[in-house]
């Protein structure tokens, strides 16, 4: 039987070993619904990148594209667009490369070595996700993004709805799938929106006034798709 | 307010300013309970090393001492006793030093760095530790040894009961704090030990039948002592 693990922060990434797994990256908050949320709207792909200045030079090599990203919750100066999924509309992202640079999730996502698949995982997908990583059938590593290295709840909430939904087809013996799980078990009786309000994130965010796309990034599988790493561009 | 964080692993303690900090050290199977237990029996001190080989020449060199440890659940080639709480009663330890080298509690405890104090706490003096730290009223940082730096169930639940005891004397604004305190929540109903029961931890100490030990381990304020690090010991 093929196993699950969770991983909760990149700093921890190199307790596990990748090769030959499904490694599902995870950035709840917001990197990875905003990459669900473009390629379901039609982006050509998705071209994550580390640095800003990166971000600006591949704009505007490639013809037709769309830089995005932010920095302290704003859009990095030089940038044409945010880390929302709510700016990437079908109008607006349909046939074009989106480029996208963000803090945590793009970090996390080049660290990842000689994986089977590297997969975009957020609530908007989570259920194509899963059944992929069910038909499929190699071990999987739940990667969160976290914040800074930080453990923070929203990824792992995600993590212990995946284990809760798939787990029965992998054995388990991770305390950290054995936490995810207890803690998406908590978060169902008041709801994942209304158990994150005190969690770091959200109020970081909301600071930035942007409730209403955490609202969003917590609603499952309004883009189902299954975006999957190949070369150096998220597809679907 | 001075505040209350948890690290989860040793890995992530760069992300924590331990500068001036009350640093908790928890290694509940089982370094942390059998330092308290050692102490509040009578050990004159409890000097913890990294090496199996520093241990054994330190005990040739101090006087009337102990030497205590385990490797993968045995007493260590070469040490005269392991690493259990009952292994060091009143007669047995009193008035004698203890050297004790442990897999993940000792490799934490050195990795500190300008702490103000740094504390040894488990469930068998976690009323003492807990007066301490809200009496001290300094910033406290609750660190996990984990396993070979993977997140554990039970040294996150001694944290959510910490942070449950006190966590209104500190502000609490960090993730790994507000998930303790929901795993520490769920455990309540079913007991410490039950919710442990298919933890990574309890099935690999059980194959070596130490769950009298774990049990002993979860047992509250049997040894109600303050063990604090000055110099290289621990003494209280």
């Amino acid at each position: 039987m093929p196993k699950i693990e969770v991983c909760l922060s990149p700093a921890l990434l190199h307790l596990y070993n990748t090769e030959g797994a499904n490694v599902v990256i995870i950035d709840i908050f917001r990197a990875t619904s905003t990459i669900a949320a473009a390629l379901d709207n039609g982006a050509q792909y998705v071209l994550p990148v580390a640095s800003v200045d990166t971000c600006i030079d591949l704009g505007t090599q490639i013809a037709h594209s769309v830089t995005g990203g932010e920095r302290d919750g704003k859009v990095a100066p030089g940038l044409q667009n945010g880390n929302s999924p709510l700016e990437y509309t079908k109008d607006f992202i349909g046939g074009r490369p989106l480029i996208l640079t963000t803090t945590n999730g793009t970090r996390l996502l080049h660290m990842v070595k000689g994986a089977k698949n590297i997969i975009i995982g957020s609530f908007l997908n989570i259920d194509a996700v899963s059944k992929f990583l069910v038909e499929d059938g190699a071990d999987v590593l739940l990667a969160c993004a976290s914040w800074k290295d930080r453990f923070n709840l929203e990824d792992t909430l995600f993590a212990g709805a995946v284990c809760k939904k798939i787990g029965d087809q992998f054995s388990m013996n991770c305390d950290s799938v054995r936490m995810a799980r207890t803690l998406h078990k908590q978060s169902i009786d008041v709801g994942l929106l209304e158990f994150l309000k005190d969690s770091s994130h959200y109020i970081r965010l909301s600071g930035f006034g942007l409730e209403k796309d955490m609202e969003y990034c917590l609603t499952p599988n309004l883009h189902p798709v299954l975006p999957l790493l190949r070369g150096d561009k998220l597809v679907i």
